[in-house]
């Protein structure tokens, strides 16, 4: 019997094979270019699916946030890297990461490298977090005198060991693979103008990683280190930065149709903000919290052209469709949202039903 | 010792004698005019916070899923609406709560219908969900025909007891006080004409139930019930819409400064989109995804002018200052994030810390 038959309520759907095509896909790449890759963990959550990355040599991995890195410390993880500015406050939390695993923080402050200097009893690796451009965390990339204080400042510290600058080079997050790979490339010359002028104090590596970014750029570059995490399955605003095809995503959320409205060329469907998220693409004429696809064979199919979801409230989505669309599609069907973050998407909902029937959770459902 | 020193990350604080006092005060209103008040518990999704409803009198309950209504029974309440368009793929689950409760289920397909009253084995009350003029979901209030069909589809199911047509006036989420009073009214006024038109095949109850409307109108007007559901605790988005005054919001997010950038009047915060969500103000001049505020003795602060929440990633909230205000803030330091949307942030986070250091779970942390 079809899987389709057993989803009642908004479902989580994993294609495998996609997902472990898309690992094997960046690790080859890293391998390569003898490239460390230290992938992300945020977008995936889950021991079950970390283990696929064992399985092609992977050993270090990086997440964001403590909770996370106790999670896949539980599982066997023993080289994380929390790729979040170190919150002081969790001072304890970390201490005690420190003692059972190697640990990799992130710092931007010299309060944040004083208070880990002064208070940590083992020792911890540091990257200093530079911003390229994205304009989110980090110190500007210009800012050498900032940058040169801070390596001093962690330097002073016998458990700190100073390992690199690292940056997450998030403008590359536009609709365009020409820019996606110039920006790249431009965030790496960056990052090594900035290690090339900090070799007086020190050695340093760089770490990069953003999807678009490697994902499209052919050659990583001068770095030591990738950690894109969005790639495992990919998402609809991938797809529109022309990142990836609609057969590498790996994740759709299967929502029953509970009411058509032919009138108005739309039905609302099962599968609200809290499933889904409230990401959003702006397309210049529209705001889009989902593409649509119809069930296959399998699978879910290619993205209906022109339907998207347009609006999402707390349990419900309404998507707009074509008038032929509209014909196929009855109340009680299925239908499948590519959702615009599968990141978020995968954290709100916890868990994933694989396309051979299996359940996969995530660290919220453990 | 204050309550602040204890937090760490992320927590979603409750300020129980304000969520008290929001209740009393549409508890009253509704007693007072005669109404009959059954309050939507998809904002706080707390049993806990459930029985300080009971205690001024509620019996009857609406929620926004099965799921919803299956915690809520097991914890004592034995008359549920699930406003949501009934979804027929989770027929056992129906069947299932209809055996232990009076439960009450909204259509606005012929289908539906048909598919319900074939299939239930015990008595459902029904509601026919009304468009009238949020464009979301339910009958456009001038299809009288298509309404005419909905009832007599309904009636001719012993089990289904059509009790009357109910609409939820999203399009009372609007910036201006005197218009969502006009159009909570104009609401009210159509659903009142549909009620009449109806007569001649039965008589119907009228239920309605927006918070901007039903705080807003003094007089609620020719009307059965209500059922509005986020004026518990309120939010940035309906201090927007002139809906409530600041010390009227009940919860704010307890987020760490992590990094400051005086250079751009930002500092970035532990406290991203899987806490807060990711809905948003579009104010004409920016898009605001929190308000911001300072600790104080024992609460949170009024929040601070021109202070917003510019962006949220995973786990990152980056905050837009004045500069009088950046000096004042420090790494290390907790800040006060007024949600956009309460719903969702309560939802995302599953539990709250009271002023007073208690813990109370949602149904998610159950």
């Amino acid at each position: 019997m079809s899987i389709w038959h057993s989803i009642e309520k908004p479902t989580l759907l994993l294609d495998c094979d996609t997902a472990r095509r898309n690992i094997h896909r960046m690790c080859e790449k890293a391998k390569t270019q003898r490239i460390r890759f230290r992938p992300h963990f945020k977008t995936h959550q889950s021991a079950e699916i970390g283990e696929w990355f064992r399985k092609e040599g992977i050993r270090a991995i990086t997440v964001s946030s403590l909770d996370m890195a106790k999670y896949f410390a539980q599982h066997g993880w023993q080289d994380i890297t929390v790729a979040f500015p170190a919150n002081i406050r969790q001072m304890n939390t970390v201490q005690e990461l420190a003692r059972q695993i190697h640990l990799e923080l992130l710092i931007e402050s010299p309060e944040t490298a004083r208070a880990l200097g002064q208070y940590l009893k083992s020792p911890v690796d540091i990257w200093i977090k530079i911003d390229t451009g994205a304009g989110r965390t980090g110190i500007n990339w210009r800012q050498f005198s900032e940058v040169a204080t801070l390596v001093k400042e962690t330097r002073y510290f016998a458990h700190l060991n100073l390992r690199g600058i690292l940056t997450h080079a998030g403008h590359t997050y536009t609709p365009n693979p020409e820019e996606i790979v110039k920006r790249y490339h431009e965030a790496v010359e960056r990052m090594n103008r900035l290690r090339r002028e900090l070799k007086r104090y020190c050695l340093l590596e760089v770490s990069v990683g953003d999807t678009p970014g490697c994902t499209l750029a052919e050659n990583l570059g001068e770095v030591d280190e990738i950690r894109p995490g969005n790639f495992v399955f990919y998402d609809a605003m991938q797809l529109h930065y022309g990142v990836c095809q609609p057969e590498d995503i790996a994740v759709a959320l299967a929502c029953p149709v509970v009411a058509k409205h032919p009138e108005r060329n739309e039905i609302v469907i099962h599968g609200g903000a809290i499933h889904l998220s409230k990401d959003y693409i702006n397309n210049g004429e529209q705001i889009i919290y989902g593409l649509v696809a119809l069930p296959e064979e399998n699978r879910w199919g290619r993205p209906l052209p022109g339907a998207f979801v347009r609006s999402l409230s707390q349990e419900h989505g309404i998507v707009r469709l074509s008038s032929t669309d509209m014909e196929q599609i009855q109340v009680g069907d299925l239908i499948f949202i590519i959702p615009v973050h599968s990141c978020l998407t995968v954290h709100a909902m916890g868990s994933y039903l694989t396309l051979d029937g299996k359940t996969i959770h995530t660290m919220n459902k453990e």
